[in-house]
């Protein structure tokens, strides 16, 4: 579970609740289906228009990933990678056949599984290329999901607003009526906001941040491989993935393989 | 038909107008012609003025694709090509030439009948990216038409606002019209912000998230004819390709292709 | 002359200037002397001083090219290249020195004349390209122009405005002037707003795909020339050129050259 | 002296204030030392705070360069290129040792010494483009701050407003005070969008437009001084060289070159 | 220390609040502790939402960077790799295997070691060119989360004025209330544009002009341990990492080494 994510939305809609009771608001007053019904309503549809069908569903996984996720760790990658370099080195790559049950993320079985039936490099490292486009593809579709919805959102949370108002400005005759009608008018505006800024657009980047870091493992996955094909060294092949790694990851990795090594 | 483009449009316009109503509002009162005239009017007219006039027409048959349009499955295309691959590999690449009138994509049958003819790889290559570029072109005006309008519409939108603004406010000595009159002026921003954000914009992705799909597709049709050329292996090819398919479709793919070899 | 821009600019200023009649607007309050200095003048001046004052007539050249251009045609010049292959593969290439007068895009002719005088082709694609690059700069300035005009009007037209109100403002004494007063302010945000969405954008977009269009004609050229050069044969020069025609294109060309065979 | 320049501030400022004057607006009521003192103090604090100290003063020399700037000028220099073409092929590269004082841009003296030490091409041509971003990292700083300081400039401008309506809307029990007040708060409005429409931005576009400008005349020469140094003919360095001239460049070369060799 | 900073901060704030103070504002009515909990608690959230949680450490870092910094200077670089190309070509290589230890920046350090253990240079390159981009991740995030912050602050602020106007108009009997209200509902405002403007967006900037400055440094780095492998001449290597300095610092530069070899 990812604790960040559930604090950052509990803080965000908590504090502002807070303060406006604090000032004396009335959340009550803030309920409004109606308002709702337009801005959950009106988003939902437009984003559901724009979308290919099979997407949508791709995008609730993606929110439901900003909370949980299986997150590919470098450091046990590389670790891995290392070992296999030193047992191909000793004992050929097709040794590396029984390891392949021990690969967890099925982009690295595959292919390691193409290095060791002998594929050629070049159509090694381009069928790995187009299966990481692939993955990027639809991590990338969940990412404009929430952006746009975070588009769409305050617009039609405007729309709502003016929607109000037209209804409010055309019954002027009794002023009395005429600030509750506002008040109402601009929840819509609460909501379009609210929805895009604390939830939809930290969620569009949230997806996105994380196919990044996933990306920079299958890297390290399949750069490793490669190293492994042309048979380096397996002190340079860890030299050259840990520049992968930032410092702080780098110094776990290194006391993670010290305390390994002891 | 796109079913998810026919609910998304009925719902963000049905939910908006009926939470509209249920909040008493008069969905006559959001009638108005002149409006309509200027919000529709102006937005035609400036992308009239901002696009070649050839390509006005693509735009209504992009919006039409929207909810109608002939999708490229890439599955059967795999199989197809992988079919077409032991084909050659034991008859030459010239007994595929019986099996044009069996290819239903025009890309795809110009690209086998290159290949055919035995023109060099670089050629095919060069010829049919520049005919994906042009398809891609003219899916790109169709996008850029409705983002255009999508673009257009609020502000000519506000431009009729501020039109109905500046009637009310030369006739302020009457103060019992002014809402009428605002509200009024303010239903052309309704008009405006609502075109642009729950059809022209909407619209505008989907053409191209529809043209990305075909795009694919095209690729591994040009993938496959290049291999098929070279002479790899028919399992090979196949792994390939499937590597442009996400995991939906793999399963998919591999389902069927186990029926159909069963 | 381009119909399509004049119907384009007629509609939408009409179409709006009617519906504003229709609902009781008096065109006469919108004829404002001091508003249209503010935002002509502003925007005018501020584009001065923002391009290059050698590019300033460009632009003017460029609003006119919207209405009226003579724009390149494929069609023809693909069949023109068809014939000099022809002729270029019985009679070499120096034959083709007495078709050069018949060439009339001088970009065309300067690349036929250097591959007649026998420059190298990396020479040859590099010059011509960076010609290419000199054209494309110069519609570029035409397109920038227009589109920091677009850019310039509407915040200069909400100078305006903010100007007025502060004059309404600053005698609120007089309730009875301050709706005309608030009218009048009102006017120069629709100067500014309709000049950059009726105007000024569309304007930029229309000579960008302008640009565009001529050279995709001058990559044709330019493809072609290299493609004679090269010594390919006239039916593959043909099909090769023929990709970056459209579809409708494609079968107008078909149409041409079995018309002109029989 | 950039005329153009000068003209353009002149103007849109002038006919702005001209234009608020005609309509009876006081320009005394616009100057306002509060109002100056957010805008401009919020906005210059804001970009000191963003831009590295030792850039702060380029900003200032590029503000100075949009009215008085030596401008490079690409005909000379392509004369003075196939003049040095001609003499070194005559009497070989080192013959250029003695016309380098006749060069007067550093840059094209530096690539010419480089060339005539004996230097690679291809260290050359990499210490070369190096230099060239280096001058330009220079001027997309100075860009970069005006169009900083452009985007500041209005929100703080609308910074300043809210704090007037605060101060307003906090005393509204004395209703014949509140036109002056907002009058008064609007002015800061008027200095942040009126600085950042009539002076930063198009400050940052002439700024950009004018190293674009001087980046092409270096690409002429630093083109130029590898052609020569490759041995190439001077009549086909001209013809390349004047590839990057536009139109109305290319036919004043032509006239000044039959001038000179008259 | 960076004073630039530190001025930058006090100036913006500063001259606002004495602005504020002079037109007769009183800055208690500013310091409101429920729009504070808005727009600060609001932004954190969602930026603490949309970042992974091991980044928001990391952003801290980056805004104390803006004050604080260690900072690479180009020079004495340069210097350095002139004398250990000058040593490596007296006494091979392997003789800086000493000098490391004078190496302050660990990436140079790093790249030394590699060429003295005599990897190849393309391993070297590539190496050392995923380690640049490691470093340039850390400093993007650091960037991303303030100008994400400075994205959500104005709009969070404008949520808290929309509820603060919603309170107002909900209590609208009242009219004696109103102006307080309303006043209290725009210091959320004030704080949203204010963070943002004057506080989140110059710390993204500054955190990426910080980064880039490094990161030519780096370059410079790598490039003169990639001319030592080749056992380039020292002063063409000084030459070509010259041009990596603007006038000012090549100035500078020329001075040290005039002083230093004096």
């Amino acid at each position: 579970m990812d604790f960040g994510s559930v604090i950052g939305i509990v803080m965000s809609i908590g504090l502002i609740l807070l303060a406006n009771k604090m000032e004396g608001g009335h959340i009550e007053s803030l309920l409004l289906g109606t308002a709702a019904l337009i801005v959950f309503g009106g988003t939902a549809g437009a984003c559901i228009l724009q979308f290919p069908t099979n997407r949508i569903m791709g995008s609730v996984k993606g929110a439901i990933s900003v909370f949980f996720r299986k997150k590919l760790d470098p450091n046990p990658t590389i670790a891995q990678i290392v070992e296999f370099a030193k047992r191909a080195r000793r004992e050929g790559i097709l040794a590396l056949e029984k390891e392949i049950d021990n690969v967890k993320d099925p982009f690295f079985a595959k292919a390691l599984r193409m290095a060791i039936d002998g594929l050629e490099p070049k159509t090694l490292l381009e069928t790995m290329e187009t299966e990481m486009e692939t993955v990027e593809t639809e991590a990338d579709f969940q990412m404009k999901f929430w952006e746009a919805a975070g588009g769409y959102a305050p617009t039609v949370g405007i729309l709502g607003a003016v929607l109000g108002l037209i209804h409010v400005m055309a019954n002027l005759n009794d002023p009395s009526k005429l600030g509750g009608g506002i008040a109402t008018a601009f929840v819509a505006t609460v909501y379009g906001v609210g929805l895009a800024n604390l939830v939809c657009l930290p969620f569009a980047s949230k997806i996105k941040f994380n196919a990044k870091a996933d990306a920079i493992v299958r890297e390290i996955e399949l750069k490793g491989v490669l190293l492994i094909q042309e048979g380096v060294n397996h002190s340079i092949i860890e030299e050259q993935l840990k520049s992968y790694l930032d410092d702080k990851m780098k110094k776990k990795y290194e006391a993670q393989t010290a305390k390994g090594g002891a």
